[in-house]
């Protein structure tokens, strides 16, 4: 996927291949194996974060703390804590009580790959350690800035973000019928909530004033559901061996979804709609924006 | 056990009673009901952390805190936080890939009430539910004593903590030999951490001098191995109706217990001895301190 970015959007490209470096390096000093029973644990850990991962999370929190002049380590720090909780959900959905799923990124998941006790173990330690690193003044050296990342970090991934989300998706399994707002508030919490907080973590960081952060915030709705929409358009229409990943699950379940509501056409041209809109939101900070437009762009390329 | 407890000890007895209460009213308030199918999760949230537990660790950050005169409304919201985690940690430790417990506190486990995904989720949300408290500035006005709250506790939560422990107690199961240095270690990270965190969090909100919270420190890690010891001899002794849960399981799994490794008589030694050092970290505080030596005592007594 990264050669069709890299051709398309060269800036882009590289912007995710470095920051794809970056990440795997901090997970790699972050994870150190201990010698002792742990170290299964850990070795999980290491197995499910480190290569892989497209780092959309951490290159949204570089990508907007950029904006604001934001030291690079700090937004690394960041970056990791969100793909931290991004990483844990993704574990967590594939057990077999959820989504049951055996394949990731082209490779078993973690409780095929260790066992689901050190999958559940996994999960629950990555979540701790996306709050840890952004309590640690490494982070930011302003304590109210770390509070303030931890306070939405938590909100976005709980009960009220992407575990309620998680909890709407396994009910809307069952439900017969679940309207298009029905699932734009399902994939708000539980895909959305995750993009928000990072485009917000680098306003945060960079103690953005007001007007900027609702424009990122705007900007950020729009490619949360843009993205999910191309996720949707990817599993209805995609290519399997390319995705890393099982696919038509959705349909096969009767899961509602955007393609499923809209149809192919249709839930393609809103994901594009989205994308135009959620670079509306970004004309304000002229050309030092253009990573953030061409995300936008690249969230709705990518099934193609 | 409460009525026990208030007969022998009336002040601790009124001290847990009064703190199950407040705890139990701040949870009804922060576990509001959304009217979607997220309610289930919540509600499943609500059965595992509403009713019927000690509330050892919340009493622990009070009782610490009272020391250094830090308001009670704070104490209390320290106090859910590290409960969430204690729930977090029973929801998901109870799962059929994990301990395989159908009863706990009496009652069916979450897995069982509900189902495994809502038992997974729940617990993902409680952990979440922790950081998202502490990072609040209703717990303190300070933003640096809100992260170093959260720093500490989310160490004390992932690898290097109790999911760490956890997964050294899966792997003991399956060790010949573990020794009293080994099992000493593993509960350190599994239960200790956390009532380190409880007493050092009364200290942090206080912003108490460091040779006391060197005292305090000393205090909890020797009444966290008390109390491991305590909980392990009522595995061996005890009575499954006053546990509510089921008993003799580390016996039966050939897990290497305090019980298992020094016998039912020197482990009620080593247990009395770690509550009277306890007791002797907390000489410098005068009565101030006799809520805590009376916990350390409870901790020892509780399996008579």
């Amino acid at each position: 996927m990264l050669d069709q970015v890299q051709s398309r959007r060269p800036a882009l490209g590289q912007a995710l291949a470095e920051t794809a470096t970056a990440i795997d390096r901090l997970f790699d000093r972050t994870l150190a194996v201990p010698r002792d029973s742990r170290g299964r644990l850990v070795e999980a850990m290491r197995y499910a974060a480190i290569g892989g991962g497209k780092r959309l999370r951490p290159l949204l929190v570089l990508a907007s703390g950029a904006l604001f002049g934001v030291p690079r380590n700090h937004l690394l720090r960041a970056g990791m804590a969100v793909e931290c909780i991004h990483v844990h959900s993704l574990i967590h959905d594939d057990l077999p009580c959820m989504d049951d799923d055996a394949l990731r990124r082209g490779r078993p998941t973690v409780h095929i790959a260790y066992d689901e006790a050190v999958a559940v173990l996994a999960g629950d330690a990555f979540l701790a350690l996306a709050f840890e690193t952004l309590a640690s003044p490494s982070t930011h050296p302003d304590a109210q800035v770390r509070s303030h990342l931890v306070l939405a970090l938590a909100r976005r991934s709980g009960a009220a973000g992407m575990a309620g989300g998680q909890m709407l998706d396994l009910a809307a399994e069952a439900e017969a019928e679940l309207d298009l707002d029905a699932v734009t508030r399902l994939q708000r919490l539980k895909t959305g909530a995750l993009i928000r907080w990072s485009v917000g973590a680098g306003a945060i960081l960079g103690d953005a004033p007001a007007d900027a952060i609702a424009s990122l915030m705007a900007y950020a709705q729009c490619l949360g559901l843009a993205f999910q929409i191309a996720d949707d358009l990817i599993d209805a229409a995609g290519d399997e061996s390319c995705a890393g990943k099982r696919l038509r699950k959705d349909g096969d379940r009767g899961k509602k979804t955007f393609v499923g509501l809209l149809g192919i056409d249709r839930a393609r041209d809103r994901a594009e709609r989205l994308a135009d809109q959620a670079e509306d939101h970004l004309r304000d900070f002229g050309p030092a924006a253009d990573l953030l437009r061409d995300i936008a762009r690249f969230a709705v390329e990518r099934d193609r």
